[in-house]
């Protein structure tokens, strides 16, 4: 249906020098009386290996509509110094001002670079970058650590660095006991590492969740198919660096990778009830309609557990994201039980590989 | 960055059943304490040569968020009358309830389809479609007349019909004079006609725009894209029948095909200044910084007309729908004289093929 | 980079009465020396409860690359019969003219619609759809067997006949041991039935996938996402009813549903490798760098399996259609073992629910 | 229809470190026996004003199809310059290895930055860009002169140099009659220039169409919804700088610019024939039909003009990039006149702002 229009008078066009500026709200609830924010620690600029100016980072994020960004270049590892020169903490400075002006929350952060063990870390809320630029790894982490950084050990089922199974060594336990490790990257790119979760939950660290993107992020993530980079929600007491920091120190996150949600079951929960919507529930002699609708951008994907067999329901049910069903429960005219049914949600993921289980009453 | 997750448990899924519902929302302002009605009076179902259920074109008009529709068979052409049995306004009937549970408002509707002159025209808000099949069209537009339809002419410039030139002939001038035409159509699918809304402003008559979509409406209109169908904004007292009727009656309307907005100046006049918000006017010694946001789904295409040469700005400037900008305008220090910037909006068609002008002062 | 060119000029524009044809070819290799056909065999119009007009399946079929289809209308369910008049069969003789002239082939089918047990069958390759028209279910079978028609269970996991568990019924055994069943549907719409797959592998049955699509299918397929509708590759000795026929009594099937490929082992195993095109393997002293092309429009989800330690390369590996990678394989410099790695094409279904085990050597 | 496969045993997957590799042929054909290669001969990168790594524009290049591009930097004009060091042909450096194995073709390069007049330049086929970096603009293009560059004047109706209207200045005669102006752009980014058509036209010059892409290129150009980047149609004798070289000194090059082709008319005239492939001409009594197919991927948008009125056909006719149409042209069963159909081709621009003629018997 496309039409050309006569092109007498077509007259000079400008140069696009101003430039459409459009972002993209992220829907998601917020929980338990915090703000949830979109987060992203983890990435790259040409002053490590990454494939574009430090600027771009803030308007990627901004046009994605992210909260907080970390630029992490990698301290041991800068293929383009010969070319891009300046301190470890220089594009941070150079993003401060787009940042600023964008309102992302820019945090200062660097990438430990090591071969396994122990492998990369993150160490974000830094002051001086500079100052994790050691021989010895222990050496960096203590940097970070004298100035309060926030750790994270990053992809741990890297292929590169694990090639067969996603372990956790001698070093891991070093670190961690030093207290050098708050968090890990339960997903990296488009990865999802089941046995980061388990070590998460069982050694109270946090959940993470990065792109780690070097390219410009089109290349890697197809918007228009709805895609998503990956990232973290934070849930913080205020849309601050503070505000983020204090909810990272108290493990309230959750991360959002491919069509997978990562994090405790109480915030998983509230995330599933505060997205779902039930607009009505019309009860009748042999069924029940129950109308919802996904207030989120985030799907569901349910699928039937052990019920009462009395009750008829859907084996699998996708919940698409902002959209409106109609569910059917049907049940004999005598059923006297509890209507009640029972599914997991496969993709909120409150255990390593393992879906939530949910059950709903009407 | 797409995953495959592990397919054992992949356990056998439901037949989509519900159907997800997501309708788009249409933002357009309100004009002149009106509400914008978004609406479409030309479609076809089986019932004539449509190729899709009566409902169908209910769905789509709820998916693509507007507010009312006129399914308008033709009353002499039914091609799949051998299978398709019913009166001509079977299709309304079919509708109906699909229509009343979507909340989209259904407008009974007809299509007398004759040879050019005088062509074919919609009547709509009709009792009693079957009263508009006769042998003579004169019958037919007083049978339409009686019962008080609004009746309007339907792509006056259609090929087939008008090979060379959009001619009105002696027949419209009768039509016409008998008060049996209100309106034209001055957009039909993807075509605009400047003639029609020429014979609009001249005569008093109401452009209306339509898709006449035949095929389901996704094989014409590359949504993904950005397209929409061609459509008539309706500036109604109140969401109903009755306040469509009395808006069409006294002409409120603007016609929105591919890029382009076709109506009487003060309505696209208001309907620029309530689409672009001025967010800031930031004045220094030498240069002004306009920002501002677009808050319609409307495109807007500036260009320079004449204007005090001192004061420099864009030569042509795209305003995309959603986005936000911010211009530059600078002048000499010592500039005294008013500071308004003028130019032409191409894509608001107040006369025929030719774009609006504008002045801004600041 | 949107344009408004000048609309001075802007003709009166045509209706879209030719139409835009275009036809997506779908790249599948042929496989054993036959020519890999794209059908669906499931599909409804108006003539029973779909939402389109006949030759509409074909227009879709024509565009979206496929070689054959049938519409199979439900012999006991035509909720619109009292609009839409005609013999069991009038869908096929109305889309017959349009697949002549796009050159698709058109199957006559209906489909059998009871209860469970025995639910819902397709009977192709008919001769007289009216004859199915019956009573008792028995009958039916009877009248389509008598026929020679090709016969296969639909969604034997639908939730609305099977709420549970996907079971097999005696009416089952009773169809089966009569002769009255030669495939069962593996995947319908989006859902894919791993217990059909199994009964299909022990009872020597043709696994069948189709889109049973009743709406127009851009709504339940979102093609600019790079989505397909479900399909039957059928491999066939020449492109006619006579070679479709032929390749499903010998069940020469491979069934495409979302990302998966469900079929026997041997045609899944050369569909992989005539899909993926090795184009250099650069030996080095610690490394070899395989460069591969992806030639068709599937996906493989590589997961790494049991292999010599010795040999470190990917974990995880996605092949998207038509792209090309170069993996890295490097090894100890004096290893001497066989050069050989080990995965699974997860999605490459041979067994129900179990990706396929390959091994490549260089 | 999208599913989520279940997640128990989804393994950790690794990074993405391969990266798909994807390139979309342009179809365009080859014409007046000369290869028509696809070129962008003005870009920037971080050794300018633009925002990405040098690499990012030969991986761009190679993903859109593309035979040749040139980094021009701006040689006056280098923001980055405290951090990002290197002579003015660094980028050129930097990214040859990539392009050599992307084959794309690397044109060594600058941009000569100036205010107006005689504002922005760019001198390709350089060996050596510091020598360009001098005070007076005079002697940057003796300098490049001096080494046999082509130089061709770039975006001549920029808004910021050019506030009202697109001025041939005195500096620009002396440049022109010193040979050393061969081309102008006319087009640069979204915007074309008819009086740089003119110019060319009237003066021998080569009509050049850029990018001059800043941003990473997904950012600028729309590409799922079928936009493309500007770029020049070179027809060179062979794919080759030499091949090219020779094609820009003889004046054989099209502009590719949003819809619009511009060039001298004996190269449209070829470039419209050679797409369009008439398959089928079935002559009736009184109507013929045309069946044609447009093999590129550029659009052709079809005006009526002066035509034997016994014959009647489209007034406004769009032919989309590979599709297939069947046109009818009806006329009296006793017409005795030459078949002949008259129409613009709207979007090939021979003349400034004008479309080309074309005729068709039949």
């Amino acid at each position: 249906m496309r039409k050309l229009y006569s092109i007498l008078f077509a007259a000079t066009l400008t140069l696009l020098s101003a430039g459409a500026q459009v972002r993209n709200e992220i829907h998601v609830p917020d929980l338990g009386g915090y703000q949830t924010l979109k987060c992203d620690f983890h990435m790259h600029t040409v002053y490590s290996d990454g494939l574009v100016w430090p600027t771009v980072r803030v308007d990627e994020a901004w046009r994605e509509g992210l909260d907080a960004i970390s630029l992490t270049e990698h301290i041991e590892y800068r293929p383009f110094k010969e070319d891009v020169k300046g301190h470890h903490g220089r594009s941070y400075e150079i993003a401060e001002g787009a940042a600023g002006s964008r309102d992302i929350l820019l945090i200062r952060g660097s990438e430990i670079t090591r071969s396994m063990a122990p492998g990369h870390f993150n160490a974000i809320f830094l002051e001086n970058c500079d100052a994790l630029d050691k021989e010895d790894w222990h050496d960096s982490f203590k940097a970070a650590k004298a100035q309060g950084a926030f750790i994270f050990w990053n992809h741990p089922g890297w292929d590169a660095q694990q090639p067969d199974t996603t372990l956790w060594w001698d070093e891991h336990t070093e670190i961690y006991d030093n207290g050098w490790m708050q968090g890990i990257e339960v997903a990296n790119g488009g990865s999802y590492y089941p046995e980061a979760q388990r070590w998460c939950l069982e050694k109270g660290l946090t959940m993470i969740g990065n792109s780690d993107v070097h390219n410009p992020i089109n290349l890697d993530v197809e918007f228009h198919k709805g895609e998503h980079r990956v990232m973290t929600f934070v849930l913080a007491s205020e849309r601050s660096l503070k505000g983020i920091r204090e909810a990272l120190d108290n493990r309230r996150t959750i991360v959002w990778v491919n069509d997978l949600l990562v994090g405790e079951e109480k915030w998983l929960k509230e995330l599933f009830e505060q997205s779902i919507n039930v607009l009505e529930v019309k009860k009748g002699k042999t069924s029940c309609q129950i109308t919802l609708r996904n207030e989120s951008d985030l799907p569901f994907f349910l699928q039937k557990t052990e019920h009462d067999k009395a009750l008829k329901y859907f084996r699998e049910f996708t919940i698409e994201p902002r959209c409106q069903y109609t569910l059917t429960v049907s049940y004999p005219e005598d059923f006297r039980g509890e209507k009640r049914i029972n599914f997991r949600v496969k993709n909120l993921l409150a255990r390593p590989n393992q879906g939530m289980d949910y059950s709903y009453s009407f």
